[in-house]
């Protein structure tokens, strides 16, 4: 069996191109509200986790001890475009534990933000482990460490205590353990761990409403909701996805993007959780099918909808800026 | 019916993004060779007939009479990655027909070679039309008007001469007629008419051996294959899939790469022509789908073989160089 057609691409008339997919929606209870396709296939959830991956910042202190706001615990959770304000609080955040670029594991690369690639390119720089888009999460998983008296060397790895926490806390969400033979390496150098759509959505749905963690785990999470629906900005970055969905709709919608077509999110005032992935791993197809989503379940005034409208129906335009087609939730996911 | 995966990516030990779409095989008289999926589906064959589009440039005796050698027919044949000698060639044939960039209209766009982006950047510059994928294709076009003594303004144009020229030799080559309301409009500002795989597949099987083709449209074709093959880096660039592979098997492969998941080619000794699309218009399947065809039909010499394992198995490495997973043909694909 396969999976639905989540989000088509038109052209001129013609559905050029197909995405297929399975989205699971989950409340806080795990019941199951919504699932199209194999929501019980495991998945790399990718760096569609980072807010479950920093819970061990917040609940350890370190994120206090070392002073962090709002905007150094969204950019923990940030697949950051390696523009010049998320670059300068990745280091801001390593200065506070007496570190600098050195002390990350995640690679170099040049910022996907494409102004901002230019802009140092111009300067005659080059790309540092600052820019890597991950650089956020990687400053917090060094501060975890410095804040427990480890040596932050290696904190990339499986068996370092940093990764034992964040595998601990989001074994905690999934309510499962994570399987060794299901491990994968990401982009950034950690280890990303398969788990259904269901069981991510399920974490999600009590990430983004604290039932079911505990008093301490609860704040937590209610913390770091609050930095990406105060820093929005800090998550994504310059006209990217998960940034204007949450400065459009504030704490009630969080989303974050993974890598090959990953997305997952929270509803908190519907008690909702999100997972979903594209077969193929295309971004641009999760984007639509996550506006679907949203769109299918979040109430919205009529402002909100007709600002919404663009990430549910983008354009395609080409080089002069003509505008030769679009995308389009399917009807699996419009209903 | 959903069409078959024909390329997996795999990570960690699973399987983690899946590619659907569908092949054909046909031979210089129209006799299916192979057909996996739905191959009667008009698809937009985007820039993959860039070497059908460059015929009348050469019936026409404009590329003779402007002069044009391997590259500058190479050229108009390319989605190139805007690297400097692209850039240059592409100024010389405008320049032949007494014209510069501002005759293009297929607009700007940065390099999609980083290097080039990177050093355009650093050198104050900005991208003009030269920098466009299709400046050459562009190019070829302008000096095509010009050589008829017609204004070359508008040529991007349906109803415009050059345009009608074009969509002829397809047409011809096709054995079909192109409807007007299966047609796009490309990347570049053209049309781009929808046909199905079968019929694209035999177009490039005529264009691959001169089958059918008559004397003079034979030899126009038989001169497009021999300028790609020699000068393969002006058909794509620096570590391109069409480059790489014209290098390595020579007159014996032509390949082109489309938009949204397009890829056709012609294997002349074995008079078979190949058009296949990846349903969700990934680049990175289509080569693979493409290298797993050739793989299948084309005999190697176990050096060819060997030279050719990172086009059918590439390697997915992360932002520290580590092997990760890969890519490779989906059983459908390799028997």
């Amino acid at each position: 069996m396969s999976n639905p057609v989540l989000v088509e691409v038109v052209r001129g008339g013609l559905v050029e191109s197909r995405h297929r997919g399975a989205v699971a929606v989950v409340d806080a209870d795990g019941a199951s509200v919504l699932a199209l396709g194999d929501v019980a296939r495991p998945v790399y959830p990718r760096s569609a986790v980072k807010p479950l991956q920093a819970l061990p910042l917040i609940e350890s202190g370190a994120a206090e001890r070392y002073g962090f706001g709002d905007q150094e615990i969204a950019l923990a959770c940030a697949s950051h475009g390696g523009e010049p304000a998320h670059v300068e609080v990745a280091n801001r955040m390593l200065a506070r534990a007496g570190l600098d670029a050195s002390a990350l594991e995640c690679g170099a690369h040049w910022p996907s933000h494409q102004a901002s690639t230019q802009a140092l390119a111009r300067s005659g720089g080059a790309p540092s482990a600052l820019h890597n888009n991950c650089s956020g999460k990687h400053a917090g998983f060094v501060c975890l460490a410095c804040a427990a008296g480890a040596d932050h060397h290696g904190y990339v790895k499986a068996e370092h205590v940093v990764q034992r926490e964040v595998r601990g806390a989001i074994e905690g969400l999934a309510g499962a353990s994570l399987s060794a033979d299901q491990c994968g390496i990401d982009g950034c150098s950690i280890p990303t761990w398969a788990v259904p759509l269901t069981t991510l959505a399920h974490a999600f749905a009590k990430f983004g409403t604290g039932q079911g963690l505990g008093l301490e785990r609860g704040k937590a999470a209610a913390r770091i909701r609050a930095a990406c629906a105060a820093q929005p900005y800090f998550v994504a970055g310059t006209g990217r996805f998960c940034t204007e969905i949450m400065k459009l709709f504030g704490a009630r919608v969080l989303v974050k993007t993974g890598a090959e077509g990953v997305f997952c999110g929270a509803l908190p005032e519907l008690g909702l959780g999100v997972a979903l992935k594209c077969d193929d791993g295309a971004t641009r197809a999760a984007e639509v099918a996550m506006a679907g989503i949203i769109a299918r379940f979040l109430p919205m005034s009529d402002e909100e909808r007709a600002a919404f409208d663009r990430f549910l129906r983008p354009a395609l335009r080409n080089w002069n800026g003509i505008e030769v087609g679009g995308l389009r939730a399917a009807e699996a996911l419009s209903q």
